[in-house]
């Protein structure tokens, strides 16, 4: 291949769309975006947040359990895949708030229907769980 | 309180409707069933199944990582809520399949909707991380 044909090829290779994401590959960065958005407190983080900007304590209050660790580490996650904003007021006392960036915002209204469908069904599935028991006994 | 009345009482709180299921809460057993349907592998092989019933062996193969004792796990928390139906063929070799009851179908169709939206949006989360990075450096 003469060099000129190479830089065709390269060049023909960088211009190609990238490969899509795809969370069933192993191997794939999104599965890593797909555990922060999902993770325990995640979920409970971007669905509270879709009401309103939280301050770090009034979320550490609304999300029951979640330890002030575990909340940091999930916001600073979030934050990073450009989810949700941190902006800390330059105050006495200081203050840092939290909300949603608009792709935050389309992530955290599919997880809210999804915590909808859950508290909806509870019963349903709690009517399952029984009648699995009772099968196993 | 006569125990006409007491009767009464009881009988009255026993009609009223449960509970309504917060998964905002922390002692509330919805919290659980949240982790199983969003769990690292529970949300893939949910979605797998969205496609057609699978076999064990299938679903080892169509979600990328998972180890075997993680996907048996998996599917039997499914099971047990209802939301996955575990049939065993009395075949020679025996062989055992997976499919979405109704319940599961509805959550895998909302687990679908969330992860297809990472996939899509994944470039721009991408850019994201990058741009936090870059502010951090």
């Amino acid at each position: 291949m003469t060099s000129k044909s190479l830089r065709k090829t390269i060049q023909h290779i960088n211009q190609q769309e990238p490969m899509r994401a795809q969370v069933m590959a192993a191997e794939c960065p999104s599965r890593a975006v797909l555990g922060h958005i999902t993770s325990r407190w995640g979920v409970l983080v971007l669905v509270m947040l879709l009401e309103r900007t939280h301050r770090f304590s009034e979320l550490r209050r609304a999300v029951g359990g979640v330890s002030e660790k575990m909340l940091a580490q999930t916001l600073d996650a979030l934050a990073q895949d450009g989810l949700v904003l941190r902006v800390a007021h330059q105050v006495v006392p200081p203050h840092v708030e939290y909300s949603l960036t608009p792709l935050g915002r389309e992530a955290a209204e599919r997880l809210e229907v999804l915590v909808d469908w859950i508290e909806d069904n509870f019963p349903l599935i709690r009517e399952a769980q029984q009648a699995y028991t009772q099968k196993a006994a």
